[in-house]
């Protein structure tokens, strides 16, 4: 698979990290101005690079993200500010670029400390001499955002035009842990060699993410920094992509793709996760409905622990949507598990307790389908298991 | 402290827990018809014994409350109406009620399963004849409406009323898990020797219940069976206590203390608890905005974890705070832990971090003070920390 041209990218180390042989600071560069929008976190209390991107998208003008990870720099104040416009200027500068052209910035690690900028701007100019177009680059600048990821997380797609062109698109993201239903701490960078416009460029991210980043929970604490953007540089093809057009579906549902296989590879790297949990919630009078109950069920310790111990506890399940605030009738609640029926109509069915224990301990991914009633909202979301191993990582990791 | 006269008691085992020494079967009988209220469960999906008692209170003629451990008759449709309607009938023959007389009924324990009504009717003949006055007694019917809970919860109260009279109050409890903020899988009863009318006790119950029951949360999930009753007998006093009185004021405020003690029982009886975490918001526009940030607080698994860790990681509570859904100025955050001001105008302290672990490795209570800016609107909200041992107790708890 090709990756979008006029991309380069590198991940470095610059000495944030402990352990020296981690990346700990990226750069994605345009080779060409480029459109950029955003999606961030609604959290109230949010990082320094959430305001300056926020302030400058969706925009034109674009040459690159510079993130680094192992410091968050929120709850930084003003001082958090002038370092994360520091960082872009930087950055901008070591990749000679021109005093009107623009950056974003993306920071995750602890917060409330404030950004160690020798290492950063001597990591930036390190990044800015490894530039490739290479796979390898894109792959090391994945790397370079990660905390407790275990996993770099990328994706790509190529999108077959109208006019028989071709344009690329592909991601990266971190995310393992803090994630709630609002993309919590995850960062993505999403870019394509195609043209489109701001606004365009605005909503289709807004329509991808609503159903994917903001889709998935590991325990349902919405971070300070969490951040989706998306670069459009249009060197594949200059013509923009247009709301209404063929070229516009297409565009959104390889977006779509994109973020689907990003966002769920966030609650599969999930700290100390063993199961990879789909909730399918159906038969809601809205989608909003089908929603909230899937995130209660997503964030029930009881339903979390149930999983990483292959116990088919449809109690907890049921009795997670029925304090999820949403108006339901008990009688027509049904469940199923692995494809396994456990209650239909409000009442138990008879099942093989250990047949469908055995479904779950021996598989990575359990299914959860909840119908509710007859209405046509309905959503997934995916969470992880709660496993002792995910309280270990987080009591044991030190401010 | 003497128990509220005109009670008997007694707990026994009718072979519901696998384990035979502990108890199972509870009878909390008043020798006088007494007037009672309720409180239950707001989940949707709720069990026959709430379904049953609903129906009856408040009201008058109140004989007993006979609680069962084991099975929690929940999920099983008009089959465990008629079990738990049965379970009271039974009770009222074996303490020789007359046939106008009436009794409530709890269940806690697994969902979906019928009660074993044999071993119920057997377990209520043998804990009817068992029926005693003394404190050893109420103390076996704590026990026996136990199920995770380490320990029996109880509190008492003697009332001095204006006549000179005294009155007597007192409560049991249990819970352990499965505790959201609006009571969960928690029992108590309580039950006076003052007279109380039927109106007024659903007022004071309902008063009481809402700064303590519904403030304590050990992991979030509210569940199907949450039952406060008070029964009021009037074997003291016969004058009922009346609203606007200096005694409805004293009765009241011991209400409160008596709720209040037994509440924080139950998140400091939390299944893996190492902390029970006291959690103080104030400076909010009302309290309903402190409850809806402490109770976020209370549920992000990233703050239980840290506490179990002793990490003093202010950063994951103020992060919990601002995506709570409640407006707020990031800058005028303030936080405390034990005493030690880590934040203050939105933005960290200087402390020693040492200093502050120690203070939470070394105490079993854990206090965290959020102030949020400078309205009146405040509430204390309790929890637990979150343990490798929570989940290996839920992970293992089989159905």
């Amino acid at each position: 698979m090709k990756l979008p041209y006029g991309y380069r990218f590198s991940g470095v180390f610059s000495g944030m990290k402990r352990d020296k042989t981690r990346r700990d600071l990226s750069l994605i560069v345009s080779d060409f101005p480029a459109v950029a929008a955003g999606v961030y976190t609604t959290n109230l209390v949010y990082g320094a690079p959430v305001h300056v991107n926020r302030a400058q998208t969706p925009g034109t003008g674009f040459r690159l993200v510079v993130v680094n990870s192992g410091v968050a720099n929120a709850c930084t104040g003003d001082q958090g500010i002038r370092d994360a416009e520091k960082m872009i200027r930087l950055a901008l500068r070591a990749v000679g670029a021109s005093e009107e052209e623009k950056g974003l910035v993306m920071s995750t690690g602890v917060i409330g400390e404030f950004l160690p900028m020798e290492k950063i701007a001597a990591g930036i100019t390190d990044a800015a001499k490894s530039l490739r177009t290479e796979e390898s680059a894109f792959l090391d600048a994945a790397k370079g955002m990660m905390t407790t990821d275990t996993v770099h997380k990328v994706s790509y797609r190529e999108i077959r035009l109208d006019s028989g062109q071709t344009v690329r698109l592909a991601g990266m993201c971190k995310g393992a842990a803090m994630i709630g239903p609002n993309m919590a701490t995850m960062l993505a960078v999403l870019f394509t060699d195609a043209a489109v416009l701001p606004e365009t460029a605005k909503t289709l991210l807004r329509d991808s993410v609503e159903d994917t980043f903001n889709c998935i929970s590991v325990e349902g604490h919405m971070s300070t920094s969490d951040t989706v953007l998306l670069l459009a540089n249009g060197a594949a093809v200059a013509e923009p992509v247009m709301p209404g057009s063929k070229d516009f579906e297409r565009f959104s549902e390889a977006l779509h793709e994109v973020c689907l296989e990003l966002a769920r590879a966030i609650p599969a790297d999930g700290e100390g996760a063993t199961h990879l949990i789909t909730i399918h919630v159906k038969g809601c009078d809205s989608r909003d409905s089908a929603k909230t109950i899937a995130k209660t069920i997503a964030e029930s310790a009881l339903v979390k622990t149930a999983v990483a111990g292959a116990d088919p506890n449809w109690g907890r399940i049921v009795s997670a949507a029925g304090y999820a605030g949403v108006a339901l009738d008990a009688d027509q609640i049904g469940l199923s598990v692995n494809g396994y029926e456990l209650y239909r109509d409000g009442m138990p069915r008879k099942f093989d307790a250990a047949t469908v224990s055995a479904s779950i301990r021996d598989n990575h991914d359990t299914d959860i389908e909840l119908t509710v009633g007859e209405g046509d909202g309905a959503i997934r979301f995916w969470t992880t298991d709660l496993t002792a191993e995910y309280v270990r990582l987080n009591a044991d990791y030190h401010t």
